[in-house]
C-alpha cells in the first residue's frame, strides 16, 4: 500500500518550512505545527525532552553551538503516511566549528513521528542523532 | 483522537518480542516482523544501514560488542497507531563493559516505524542512539 499523495505533499511541505525556519532562527516557525506534548531525542544530552517548553530550550541550545549562516539541510527524506499517523525518516546536513576554528559539515539522522489532529498533521516526536563514535 | 486498542495490542507484542529475540540472540525472532527496504539508523556508525542484510549485520556488531547475558531492556514505550502507519518512542537499556572490565548500564533511545502491510503490522525503520558527548 503505497501512502496518501495529498498527506505526502502536506508533510514534505510542512518538514521544508521547519528546516527553513530553523536556519531563519524562527521559533515561531520551528513550533508552528508540534504537540504540546512533543517528545523530543535530541544530539546533545538529556536522554529525552518532554513538552513544547524542553523541546523549544533544544534549539536555544542548538543556535549556541552553530556557526552562522545556520546550516540545516535536508540531504534525502522519505515520507510513510497513513491517513491518521506518518512517520519522516531524513539525512540532514548541519555544520561545526573544529578546534581548528575551521567551519565542517557535520552529518546526522533524523526520524519525525506525525498524528493528523482536527485535518491537520502535527509532530508528536523528532529523533535527532549522529552515529556513536 | 486515539490510537485503535487492537493495533497498540498488536505492536506492543510485536516490540516486545522482539526486544526478547534480541536478548536471546534469535535472529529469526528479531527479523521476523521487517520489511525487505528496512533502513536502519544504529547507534555506531554507518550514518545509515539499507536493506534486510545490512539490518542483520548491525546484530552481528551489536552481538560482538555485548556482554552476556545480554541486556535490551524496555524502560518505557509508547505507542502512535493509526489504521495503516504507526510509529513507537522508546527509552532502552544495554550495557556495556568499560575499560575497567565492569559492566555498566547503558540508556539509548529508539523509534521505530511501522505500515500494516496484508493485515500485519511490519517494522520499516529503526533509529537506536545515544547522546553525543
Amino acid at each position: 500500500m503505497s501512502s496518501p499523495k495529498a498527506d505526502v505533499v502536506v508533510i514534505r511541505e510542512l518538514i521544508d518550512n521547519w528546516a527553513k525556519a530553523v536556519r531563519a532562527k524562527d521559533f515561531a516557525g520551528i513550533l508552528a505545527h508540534h504537540s504540546q506534548d512533543m517528545l523530543m531525542f535530541d544530539v546533545p544530552p538529556p536522554l529525552e525532552s518532554k513538552g513544547i517548553e524542553a523541546y523549544r530550550k533544544t534549539w536555544d541550545l542548538f543556535f549556541s553551538a552553530q556557526p552562522e549562516p545556520i546550516a540545516f539541510d535536508i540531504q534525502q527524506m522519505n515520507i510513510v503516511a497513513g491517513a491518521e499517523v506518518a512517520f519522516v525518516t531524513a539525512l540532514m546536513q548541519c555544520a561545526e566549528i573544529e578546534k581548528s576554528r575551521e567551519r565542517i559539515k557535520l552529518d546526522f539522522r533524523l526520524t519525525v513521528g506525525l498524528r493528523k489532529i482536527d485535518g491537520q498533521w502535527v509532530i508528536l516526536h523528532e529523533h535527532h542523532s549522529v552515529p556513536a563514535t
